[in-house]
């Protein structure tokens, strides 16, 4: 609950844009984690100067505010764990406010849905790559800020490679532009590189500039199946190391195979222990042929047993439905538990073997599939009896994969972000002078500690 | 002059890795910029534990620490402007740790020629793309640390894009990390890319982690000659947005091409207003081709009167040695004021028309030449009579440059980082908040600002 006195403040400020009915706290108080911390009200900012007003009086009166856009995050970040405000983007700030074709870029609002994004940029013929599996609902504000991922990274990279500039407005009420409309810009500190991934605890984000591509006019799919893991992840490495550079290369453990060959009636062999799926793309179909057939080339001399390849839309769709289909599969063995962690890709074998390893020690079997590409592995540890014993033994598993994915150079989140969730498990990656750097980042641009406080274990 | 206990302290840690001979101290006085100050020592830290006891030494005594790779900087960075000490990492901070060619990504340190580490992974069908001009004697470290560009920006991105991981040392003694070796991570803030480009005023670098590409086979060069810049600019769009993405597209105007014809002999039309050059490349030699007749189109669409390409390797050379030769071309002028400014690159025609006023008015030449693809433009403002009054018109001239491109939504820097040279025209680029938060953001790293003192504008 406000004091009356900060209620007066906002709903003066605001009039119907402010909102303490318990039916909008309920509303804004979860998110994908499925955990519920209630605010003490909802603002809908209809500009910056509103945002830097609110800001200014948080700021005073140490009033917590959590910037949220679709609350789509699977770590916590838009929770609201101290109560407090949520600044609700979606209302007032969800247009496109240009889409340059000359300097291929874009300026947006943050409450943009990625997927709404996508489809305007490729009506002019351009391409926005960054295609979280949240795409459809997730907001480019939340993908900022989480500096989301996604299947196409092994080709184009993630977020913050298509950040090209920024506005937003910092805690003290200052609106501040970091970046500018250009490909090289190296005059102050990269603070646009800062802004991404930083969960919205440093700054509100207003408006976002991005970079776009020209659409790639021909794509494709293929698919190997492989009896030994190990020979899938040789023919990852052969297929980037030959000079093929897949738009996504993901791959599904036997597990998620017999998962989908169960749910979804597929016809599998038995001994599969490990689909490759991957797409390439060309502005030129001949060099797209090529690509398909290097990858044949590849996969066949790993032993690949069955290797489909479709240029049909329907046929590539099929191939696709069972990527995307992989994390729902698995509840044939019970609730899951889910994590999703990087490794160089070159460890993913140490990685699988390791896992295979907390399995049987713990005796839940774990699923693993995800991005081959980029060493992003979406790990799922099954609960077939989820009594409240059994799951406290899956999260004491949980902070065993992470102690193996630290061992071998990774990092507890790939595309998730840390919010929350993974909070706890900071200590395991970062010194404790490497966790003091980044609380004095926070406190230069946040003196106050009102921006989405107590998040990334800060 | 360091303070006698200063000296002491220095010499018994480092022997004879410390120098304050007068003949080392004017070696390590100057940088590209041809200006000069003075350090009080030189240092050749030998290891990160040697870096940490210096910091914590001249963070205690508020010494000045200067980080300094080759020198080669254009901006000034690596000049000791208040004294102090010069850290030369050239001498023990020059292996090539690892190349994985597995994880294709590489570990440096910092003192590592980036000429000769693009050979060494070339050796291994690998490729790192980011090739500053001064790519023959520049160090990563200063490339990491100016966040530097190149002629392939266009395709591949600059110096920050490759970057995955950094250790460094702290002004408090702290090594930290920074980053994965992986493509996704997005645990904590974005230390990597805040570093990039910080002109070695927050940490001291001691190794780096570099993201490879597979080499591409094959690599071809064209050039059009045009009447009109507009028309070239055109071609420049509509090539960009046909789906050919180049690895480098520069530009010469008709002063250089003027200069380029009585320097070297050279026979481009009188009437010749730019040329374009273009470097493309793929891994399939048809693909390449399609390129190729893809630019062949679309130059003469946009009334290219000459159109040239080559695959011998020598008449490839040809061609790119006007672009190299370019800057050195234009001595047939006078002496040159020259500047790295860049706009969007769809506002490139109104910044040389702008540029054209300023020329009129103050009477001087300006030749421009370079990246045409990412805007970002080399400008040199020729004194034909460099009296001192006239250099002073000159320096004029190159504020009035600095108002159009901020106009033009530009930045003071694309490649060579600000430095003390612009310095004195952060304010036509950054509001007074922002130049506060960037000073907050330095004090977080750098309390007793220590490190790179007095560089940026901070």
């Amino acid at each position: 609950m406000l004091p009356p006195k900060h209620r007066d403040f906002f709903k003066k400020l605001l009039a119907q844009d402010f909102e303490d009915d318990s039916a909008y706290l309920r509303a804004y108080a979860y998110d994908a984690t499925r955990q519920k911390f209630l605010p003490d009200c909802v603002i809908y900012p209809r500009n910056e100067e509103e945002i830097a007003k609110i800001l200014l009086y948080c700021s005073a009166h140490k009033i917590p505010v959590v910037p949220r856009g679709a609350g789509s995050g699977m770590s916590g970040g838009a929770l609201c764990v101290s109560g407090g405000v949520v600044l609700a983007m979606e209302k007032y700030f969800h247009q496109i406010l240009e889409i340059d074709t000359k300097n291929m870029l874009a300026r947006v609002q943050p409450g943009v849905i990625n997927k709404d994004f996508q489809k305007a940029v490729q009506e002019l013929g351009l391409f926005y790559p960054p295609d979280p599996a949240s795409q459809d609902f997730s907001t480019l504000g939340g993908n900022v800020s989480e500096n989301a991922g996604g299947m196409r990274a092994v080709k184009y990279g993630i977020t913050k490679d298509y950040v090209l500039a920024l506005r937003a407005v910092l805690p003290n009420g200052e609106i501040i532009r970091a970046g500018k409309k250009t490909i090289k810009d190296v005059a102050g500190f990269n603070l646009v590189g800062l802004l991404c991934g930083s969960e919205g605890s440093l700054a509100v984000i207003t408006e976002i500039t991005l970079k776009l591509l020209a659409r790639p006019k021909y794509e494709q799919v293929a698919m190997g199946v492989f009896a030994r893991m190990q020979d899938a992840m040789n023919a990852v490495y052969d297929t980037l190391n030959s000079g093929i550079i897949p738009v996504a290369l993901e791959f599904l453990d036997m597990l998620t195979i017999q998962a989908l060959n169960q749910k979804f009636n597929k016809n599998f062999p038995h001994d599969a222990a490990a689909i490759l799926i991957v797409q390439v793309d060309s502005d030129l179909k001949v060099h797209l042929e090529h690509q398909i057939h290097s990858l044949r080339t590849v996969f066949l001399r790993h032993h690949c047993m069955e290797f489909e390849s479709e240029d049909e839309k329907e046929k590539s769709q099929e191939i696709w439905f069972l990527r995307r289909n992989a994390s729902q599969s698995l509840s044939i063995y019970g609730k899951k538990l889910n994590e999703d962690i990087t490794v160089p890709r070159g460890n993913l074998i140490g990685l699988l073997a390791g896992i295979e390893k907390i399995s049987a020690k713990y005796g839940f079997k774990i699923a693993c599939f995800g991005h081959a590409g980029d060493g992003n592995v979406h790990v799922n540890i099954m609960i077939d009896n989820p009594t409240e014993e059994n799951l406290a033994l899956g999260y004491q598993a949980v902070e065993e994969l992470f102690e193996l994915v630290i061992a071998l150079e990774g990092t507890l989140s790939g595309e998730h972000g840390i919010g929350i969730s993974k909070a706890p498990f900071m200590h395991l990656a970062f010194s404790e002078q490497e966790m003091e750097l980044m609380r004095a980042i926070k406190k230069a641009f946040d003196p106050h500690n009102i921006l989405n406080p107590s998040k990334m274990g800060l």
